[in-house]
């Protein structure tokens, strides 16, 4: 692991770091917020998953997480949003490709060689931050943002002792019944096959609800309600399988930055109330 | 005025908008965050000057300032650092020309016809503030960072019955003493003359201390602290002439947005403590 950057923000440190990735292939990028508190030992983690286009640095930059993760004594990771480099498979596309990753594993070609976020994820970046950063491994939650906020859902439901508290801002939740996901499925797993349900929240919800609580955020004026998120399906779901959800509509924000740092305090204070500091 | 976005952010409401400035010569660009305590009347208005290379979008991104104004009530106006446009003169350096302002009124060609930031921040930008936003214009406060805390310090000394309260992160406190203000003064203002004092914070508190009690912080690890910073001299003659002044170093932090968002919390607390909102 080799670290790239290094600040002091809100009394802790904000660092980057590249390292070479056994399950992608390729060199992946990753941002860690370390609270004050780890002076003391180890703390929660909380995993930010962010979205389309993104980087570690989005959430990082722009959206106040640092600030509450301070307050309550959380370590913050973000993960880059797919593998990258001249080597690594991309499209002209925003949605498909680098910085897309969609956190599945990709058996088509030329996805499947480096796309493999959710592996990645869940076996290699963990043992990374275990063996380099004060983490309490046992106590980790994971959020994210959009095509984050899916990435953040599956891992919950498919990993709940791992991933013990759950959030989302505007969250895909189910990616089989809409474009984003449709095209991304059809062409990192081909067309519409059993693998796609593994990796679609609704259709996870159904088999294996959660015992926890979870908490999204949606903007009513999110310019991608209607078309991408309709969280209308999994809601049902949700009720009709026992999940525990508190979905908030806020009227008026968008799928912006703006949005995400205007709710972020509660995200925090939601994982931070499960997983004490 | 023409209102190009806009967005729900922290209960109230970031835009951004566009005016043909007769100060400038140029179409100018600034926002302005509505605090959602502006439903039930005119608000404080607290200014941002940001620094070198930024536009309005730096500090409403990264510095959680809409966060801390909305918690006290404060409307903040985030103006250009200069004028801009393919009929405006500029310069390949980053330090001088559009992004470089320099917050003075320039006499050089072909700097005069255009670069005349302090005027407009004092004549015109505060005419169409009053005129189309809630903003109790008789409580106005002024913060900035670096090339942003020199224009801050300076139109506040001049204007402290306009500019009531103060602070600055990493300010430029005595431009003709380093080079980045040394080379923006002989390109804007000629070669040394009398008019460089007149911008210059060191040289304006001894002749005019303000009854203010400034909060500056600066960040011990900041990579222009000795060469284009240097508070010492600026802070004797805040001793010698009576200003008050809180100088806090802030060990390891840098001139990053970290930084500031990192004690933006307690600037914005600074000055609605004068102008509670």
């Amino acid at each position: 692991m080799q670290t790239i950057s290094s600040w002091a923000a809100h009394g802790g440190t904000l660092s980057v770091h590249d390292h070479a990735s056994s399950t992608t292939n390729c060199t992946m990028r990753f941002a860690v917020y370390t609270p004050p508190q780890a002076k003391d030992g180890p703390v929660p983690v909380l995993w930010f998953l962010s979205g389309l286009t993104c980087t570690w640095a989005n959430v990082m930059e722009k959206s106040g997480i640092m600030a509450h993760a301070a307050q309550h004594g959380l370590m913050v990771i973000a993960p880059d949003t797919s593998p990258r480099g001249d080597d690594v498979a991309n499209d002209d596309a925003y949605d498909i490709g680098q910085g897309a990753g969609f956190y599945l594993t990709a058996t088509q070609a030329p996805w499947a060689e480096h796309f493999k976020m959710d592996q990645y994820l869940t076996n290699e970046l963990p043992v990374i931050i275990a063996g380099n950063f004060p983490a309490d491994m046992a106590r980790q939650g994971i959020t994210g943002h959009s095509m984050g906020g899916h990435g953040a859902l599956t891992l919950h439901l498919k990993y709940p002792e791992t991933y013990r508290t759950c959030s989302a801002f505007a969250p895909i939740v189910s990616p089989i019944r809409v474009p984003w996901g449709q095209k991304a499925f059809e062409t990192y797993l081909g067309p519409l096959n059993i693998d796609w349900e593994q990796y679609d929240t609704t259709e996870l919800v159904k088999e294996r609800p959660s015992d926890a609580h979870i908490l999204i955020d949606q903007g009513g004026a999110d310019q991608f309600l209607t078309e991408q998120l309709d969280p209308e399906t999994f809601l049902t779901a949700c009720k009709n399988h026992g999940q525990h959800v508190t979905h908030r509509m806020q009227p008026g924000y968008d799928h912006s930055y703006y949005f995400i740092a205007s709710f972020m305090a509660d995200h925090v204070a939601h994982h931070a109330s499960v997983l004490p500091g």
